[in-house]
């Protein structure tokens, strides 16, 4: 990647400092927002508290929401600042594997965030990336809010929405759509809504999904129903907020 | 306060959205950095876990605190970016009470940026503000990050450092200095190396000291040792540790 930091995968802080420098990054292209740096420290927090790594029931969560994109009419996947300063290779990436959609939505939308988030997701090898059209609008929210492609996010039967409003998340969901959430915060309205909670920090959860969507290419509908059905979305989140109050600081002070 | 946000004091999210507001403000003058966002973020989420309210213990930290800083010969209060923009009155009134200097002492130091501070901090009431000579180092930092004033923070027998980062903490405490620390993670390494840890919001953190100063301000030499004698830091960090794992979140779901 061309805006890749200098530092050795086995460094004990990697991930932490190439979110650091991703996000930094962003804020130098004019894609991350000054809300999306402060989400970005609390999901710092609670990605402290769950022991920065995968847990169990996010990883069913993510074979979960493989299942659902790969059972999709039309997925698209969501994307704000943060996660294109962050993932954009394991959006792009994703998006291929699961034939979805990718659509630049933002909570502070301006049409030149939109325009710089779509080309820094075509620099990293994106496709169309719709969003920018914005000719359809989600009920229940107010106008800036609603925006979506009606070709897009409006159309989708499945939306994987990473590091979303709570408002939005439940607009969506009313829409009868399924939505896939990678949220660190089990407590956060958006985990608490979504058909499938992925309590996980962005940087795993994705290319984790994207393994399991590889994984369960060659899988029968009937197969893949069943991964669907067997997903106890009530569980993922206690075992996540356990993980949370009980969770691994406590044990590797 | 010139650069208040117009939002009633009985709102239910009324210091979230002062706090929002002060710092989106900071940012505008050049006096919150990135990193400060950041920090920020990871603050309203431990604040969140908390149940954004003083706890007992957090109260009694305040208390020992307010003794400290009566008690010293030299207290000293840093101030950085989030600092400033967070709590410019109450930085100054602080002060004023207990006789203590004011010094703007930055992880990310540039000149251009200690003056931004400086002249917010004079146009919320503060007189000399210190930090601007850099003529004395820490012992142990790197270069910039040891910068002080020789007759500030150098010279200081007590230190408040708010939202210190953990380095300079343990450096200043192996000064032999007095620290008092305001941190709302009870684990960073500033709140475990603390004389004085306040686990508590520095919006409700500073105007707690000062009452319990201006509450003190008459007590003898002796009742303030007493107060500082009886200060237990160690069950101060468990409480808040406790709150933070089993705490509010769950009472308020």
């Amino acid at each position: 990647m061309s805006d890749e930091v200098d530092v050795p995968e086995d460094h004990p802080r990697y991930q932490s400092l190439v979110t650091r420098h991703r996000i930094e990054a962003g804020v130098e292209k004019g894609i991350t927002s000054m809300q999306g740096l402060i989400a970005e420290g609390r999901g710092e927090a609670f990605d402290y508290l769950l022991g920065e790594e995968t847990i169990p029931s996010a990883d069913r969560a993510a074979r979960a929401a493989a299942a659902h994109f790969l059972l999709g009419d039309h997925p698209v996947i969501s994307v704000n600042g943060n996660v294109a300063a962050l993932v954009p290779e394991e959006v792009v990436e994703l998006a291929e594997v699961t034939g979805a959609d990718i659509e630049v939505n933002l909570f502070g939308r301006t049409e030149e965030r939109v325009r710089a988030i779509a080309d820094h997701l075509r620099e990293h090898g994106a496709g169309e990336v719709k969003g920018l059209t914005a000719d359809a609008r989600i009920p229940g929210l107010s106008h800036e809010r609603a925006k979506v492609d009606a070709d897009g996010i409006y159309d989708a039967d499945v939306v994987l929405v990473p590091l979303e409003d709570g408002d939005r998340a439940e607009a969506l969901g009313e829409m009868g759509k399924k939505e896939v959430v990678v949220d660190l915060n089990p407590l956060s309205r958006s985990a608490q809504v979504a058909t499938v909670p992925i309590i996980d920090n962005i940087l795993r959860a994705l290319p984790n999904v994207m393994r399991h969507a590889r994984d369960l290419s060659g899988a029968s509908r009937t197969e893949l129903e069943a991964i669907v059905a067997e997903f106890d979305r009530e569980a993922a989140l206690d075992a996540a907020e356990q993980r949370l109050r009980e969770g691994a600081v406590a044990d590797d002070e």
